[in-house]
């Protein structure tokens, strides 16, 4: 009997931050000297590589446990189970709650803890737990509750994937419009075929020498204090990781599943990047000789930048609730859902609806 | 098949920061008045409740992921296999790598991707994460190895706890005398018989009413930026909840293994503080109608103080290596390993030496 996903929600901010919001923003380079282009070039050339038109900000009040929490109360509604019913409430992230105008990472209790606090579970034997895995977090949560359930260990798992990318950005830096703010959630229980569900999933840590391309360091902006962190990247870098090692590990959970490449109707993968996600799926289809088909790739990035953890849990759910124009999950489909983050990080995993 | 811990390691940081060491401190209640006793006897009553005497910090120039990798090399060479035969680094801890000096928690990339790239480990297959589940976290990076061990996802798994609380606690609070630094390590293996291992284990989270009973929060001392948090806990509730809750927890691990309380041969449970951790003793004895006998649990809080994830994997390791008078492991001998802490997070687990 395979696992599968009985119920989705995602949470996606109100506040739109476009592009042009950036306008007057200073850059800086790595090594803290300006950027001498306008901002009009570099939000251009920006643009033009990741597809990102606009991202989603959360307000001040809410913190990443905050919108965890209505995402996964929209997964068990769309479930039609009770919060009750849950054995083990799983949080990927990467930086915890992080208050609005603070730079500490909040982490005690657990993101788990709190969602599962703000959700009024009573079951103690339901088990609350953060996974820390870079942006393939709530992916990995996935499989964790996977194995949890073929092994006996539970029946109903709610996964989550949140995060608050906007409260720790430094907005010297480009990359800072990357980043996005969003939760997604998930609901995983034991089937009733073989035909259905998680066929197969993969994961990898590579550190030796990319344990580092992201990471927690100083602003660009060398007047701004030097002691405190944002995320950053080494951009070029994961780049050429992500093209190297992330359709293999693709290759690695479509073997498991005994499909054949032609199988797969949709891939999800992380909203890291337009242009890179693409590099990726062609290459993917480049090691069986074919050509990437047209509509493979539903994408959520242009609206909604890269949330991190959130982005794969959040497009499954809007495609699921059709608002993803022109692409649609039907009963059968064949998904590879697949994700690449700190660590460095990957996963797949092949579903079949 | 059970599976069995084949090696253990640890790190004791070499810095003793001595009761007398806090005479001088300005100490505060949690409503930020001036505590009026004298610390001497501050002190002398904290010391009848924990039993610490003194606790150990790390030097300035090592963090978390760094005491962590030492006691990981320790695990490996005790095990006697070789950093490339491990399928998971898991590594439990709440606060990530703080640096000497600043208040920012550091989990970009994962404290195990980070403890994965100073072991040199080249295989990206081998998955690196980190859980985050308050002090039982190590416990909970065992149970989670054991059942990916178990359906058949690794052969071998290194599980870290590793935590440096001196570099978040609030030195104007009573609390900070508990807090202290270390690290401890296994290695999980599938083992040769059923007879051997792994036994059973338990998992609780209680969130209802408790998720915050262990909370970052801002220091009892009101001339101090109220805008940094720190490590805080409500001790007298944590007290009475572990009293309530853990005692139950450990029975459900003991009833599962199948054994009586009298096969029990030792009780490895989390060094939060002597009293309690004799008064959770007694009492679950007590749901037996028996008294717990002489011997029963080890403890190296005195010297050790509290260092949260690393206090079971640390003391299973020193007891091993005879380094805890009066107490040895043998061939056949019955532990149960328990620990509770922020969720709040308790869980159990029987292990046949």
């Amino acid at each position: 009997m395979q696992n599968i996903i009985t119920g989705t929600g995602s949470y996606i901010p109100e506040k739109i931050q476009k592009n042009s919001d950036f306008l007057k923003q200073e850059f800086y380079n790595e090594n803290q000297s300006k950027i001498p282009n306008s901002n009009e070039i570099v939000i251009k050339k920006f643009k033009a590589i990741t597809g990102i038109e606009e991202r989603r900000y959360v307000s001040s009040d809410l913190n990443n446990s905050d919108i965890g929490t209505i995402a996964a109360k929209r997964a068990i509604e769309n479930a039609n189970i009770t919060p009750e019913d849950i054995d083990f409430v799983i949080v990927g992230h990467n930086f915890g709650d992080v208050r609005e105008g603070y730079t500490q990472c909040d982490i005690l209790p657990s993101i788990a803890a709190r969602i599962k606090h703000n959700l009024k579970i009573k079951n103690p034997n339901c088990v609350a737990y953060d996974v820390i895995f870079g942006c393939p977090g709530w992916l990995q949560g996935v499989i964790q509750a996977d194995i949890f359930i073929k092994s006996g260990e539970a029946k109903t798992c709610l996964i989550i994937g949140s995060e608050t990318l906007s409260r720790v950005v430094d907005p010297f830096d480009r990359d800072s419009m990357i980043y996005s703010d969003g939760a997604g959630a998930c609901i995983l229980q034991l089937g009733k075929d073989n035909e259905t569900g998680i066929l197969s999933h993969a994961s990898q840590s590579h550190t030796l020498d990319e344990a580092y391309y992201l990471y927690y360091g100083s602003s660009y902006n060398p007047t701004i204090d030097q002691g405190t962190n944002y995320i950053k990247m080494h951009g070029r870098k994961i780049y050429e990781f992500a093209l190297n090692h992330v359709p293999n590990a693709m290759n690695i959970a479509l073997k498991k599943s005994g499909l054949g490449i032609e199988s797969i109707s949709k891939i999800l993968i992380h909203q890291a990047n337009e242009k890179m996600d693409e590099a990726i799926i062609k290459r993917f289809y480049k090691l069986h000789d074919k050509e990437m088909p047209e509509d493979i790739m539903p994408m959520s990035i242009h609206k909604l930048g890269n949330s991190s953890v959130a982005t794969v849990p959040t497009l499954f759910d809007l495609i699921l609730k059709n608002q993803i124009e022109g692409h649609e999950i039907k009963k059968g489909d064949v998904l590879l859902l697949a994700s690449v983050g700190a660590g460095m990080n990957i996963n797949a995993m092949v579903y079949k609806y």
